[in-house]
């Protein structure tokens, strides 16, 4: 049931799937949010599902949309998510990311509304939210100096997307003040691992405030665990991907 | 199985089917709580299931009542929830709604309970919560002030049915201490996205606390997210209902 | 498979079968906890399962206890409960009192755990915590005060579960330190409703706190809401056995 | 299926493939963390799955190992844990030793990240944690004493297991900066016992803490409570093979 105006390669289209269902089965998503990749054979395409909860996303609402505009390709498209150019102008400003999730996760979402609260890692699944790059965690977008204080806080334009894209910089994770977060990297797979990692960093600081001041990884620390876990990924892809498929099929 | 009584559309009597077990699924009633819906051809009546947990609720447990007293108009009704006023009153006080829910989610109770506690809107998802005509978020319910120091903090009449909706006023959400809440809306679907919402921003809050003092949603920020998001419910309609048959499907 | 040594009504030993599936469901039990009724038709006897996790509970695992003893009546019975004093000393002292529900539930231990923490009614599903018969909340049974500082803190014997029994004294649940509570009523539906209460009354206190100073139930509200939600509680019964039985089956 | 290199005895291999299952459903496991076994017959031996997320570990995934070089003992392996260097000098360290479980469960993590917390037996099911021996609770081993500040916080060389082991000294759990845990125990079904009640014990203390001051068991309550709680292992041993059982057959 491939949409037939896709002209990515069928196995990224199935990625993409799997991705949006482990999303949902880890809780990082639920009714809201998204993820997409970049288009494996023109780097100015990216595959996005048209505007349904992901873990009901098929291959077939997959649709392709350019960089350029955060538009469809397709000529006669369907519901759309209004928030599509958070992917399109990421992907327009860093040639080096190849996968972008959005979402509202519950642990995640305190340090996006309690003020100056940083978020940081304080264990060696999460050292990308750290490292030499970023010293003091993901940076913090607050909508209201782009768009006012009256905005429904959504990035609903390549304006905000591009000003969203600014804030994330060389990033792999920016913080949406009152709204969630998004999450970028080289690879599908751990795009995935990171949204998943962000949200039980973040629990994890949570549970551990009340026990006195917390212990973070040193940068140097931060980038040795990115580097050896993310080469773990696998691992937890081929878990997530097996019960994904068991939710479903027992649905 | 329709109930021979019932002369509402058989649409609107299985979207209420659907609303009861949409709320027990995401744990926002259990064992108690109800959601009624007023009647689409007669807006004197509402539908109300009978006394019964709201999962286990079918088409024929549905009844109709009379807005003018909260009683039921068949001639020997079975069992009914006690608190059935909470819904009569406030059809009768306020002609704009047209669903309501009754609930005791468990992020929400503790602000019935501790003294001097707000619920506002922190994120983009819960604007309805705030906005220009509630700007200290919902109002909470003291029945000691209608009732005395020794009821059973029950709405088991018409008077405190009248006297809760005079505390909801114009507004979408309402408190009631050491109780539970009551959310309306002019549409079910609605109503349902907002108890589910009014929830997810409870336990937000509860979870911010310790991070800091939180950034509310401007007055201005609440309207526009609640109009957005609201124009988005058909998305967590359509999937938690998929979710809820299934899980009736398991059983 | 009815074990043959059972003298009460078959319908009573299906009701304490359905009581320990409900309280594994609920998670009040895990793998430890008991749940204990008075016989229908020689209140000189009890009946309690063997040895077992209560899921796994099935009509042939139950025997009659004497009362007097805390003994199994069969000839050669098989592995025992450890604290089945518990329930022996209770009905022993209580004669009003028809089960026993003892239990480790999570969000009670800390009540068993914090020095001076007060479990108290907040919310109107638990004012059977508290009334005028109970206006600080349950007695905390420390069993140093019976044992010395060097016990395996188990009611191991009939003097320890006399202890217990005494520091219950007329109320309606008894927290033990370090341990986790024991819950009893004058019937076996309502010692699951207290005991599943008991644990959502704690939980919301846990949740509340960082919000302020609580606002508890008067005695005379406490004692109101008692006498209402307990006449409800068949509602919830039937709710949990049917989805209890469902579970069941599911395995 | 089984590996046809294993010389250990089938049983014993059906019992850790349980283990593996078992400490994933109740969530002591995720994709990461592993469980091992000394060898039955050949105690300079013990048995680790491959590189795989426990639940997904069969019998043929199964690898014997030399206890003196945490290599396997297969001439031509599958990807390994980086981090078998635990195991292995453990029981190089402690010939009592004869199951050792790592892994990262979510409430003990906060001991591992809060500086000067200390994980303390507060209830009767987690005696092991303190007692005569561990008055203070299990240590903390900090990786930067070993391998300094910008290591990847993994045990990845005999050195690290080495200096781990002697963290762990005596004791039966010891706790990772940053990281998580290790538990051992003389045998596989009591080390999950005690990776499980780890994790009830910390989630209780730190539901606990808001309410005040904590009363801990004292060292010789801990030391009855241990000896009397692993006597009833079996009874949790079942009831969570059962459960792990039929999870997989869902699946």
């Amino acid at each position: 049931m491939l949409n037939t105006e896709i002209t990515a390669g069928a196995e990224l289209v199935q990625e993409l799937v799997d991705a949006n269902h482990i999303l949902h089965h880890l809780s990082i998503v639920d009714a809201f949010g998204h993820v997409s990749v970049r288009h494996d054979r023109d780097p100015a395409r990216f595959l996005l599902a048209r505007n349904l909860a992901p873990v009901r996303v098929r291959a077939a609402d997959i649709l392709e949309y350019a960089v350029a505009t955060g538009e469809p390709l397709a000529a006669d498209p369907p519901r759309l998510y209004l928030e599509r150019y958070i992917h399109s102008e990421i992907y327009r400003a860093r040639p080096d990311v190849m996968a972008v999730v959005h979402n509202h996760s519950p642990a995640v979402l305190p340090f996006c509304v309690a003020r100056g609260a940083r978020l940081k890692p304080v264990c060696h699944m999460a050292g990308f939210l750290g490292g030499a790059s970023a010293r003091d965690g993901p940076a913090l977008f607050e909508i209201r100096n782009h768009a006012g204080n009256a905005s429904d806080l959504l990035i609903r334009s390549q304006a905000l997307g591009a000003a969203l894209a600014r804030t994330l910089s060389d990033g792999r994770v920016v913080l949406m003040r009152g709204h969630g977060c998004t999450v970028v990297a080289d690879t599908l797979r751990v795009a995935v691992f990171r949204a998943v990692y962000t949200e039980v960093n973040a629990k994890l600081m949570l549970q551990s405030l009340p026990l006195g001041a917390l212990e973070f990884l040193t940068p140097e620390e931060a980038d040795a665990t990115r580097i050896t876990n993310e080469g773990q990924a696998a691992r937890a892809w081929d878990l997530w991907r097996e019960q994904a498929q068991r939710a479903d099929q027992d649905q």
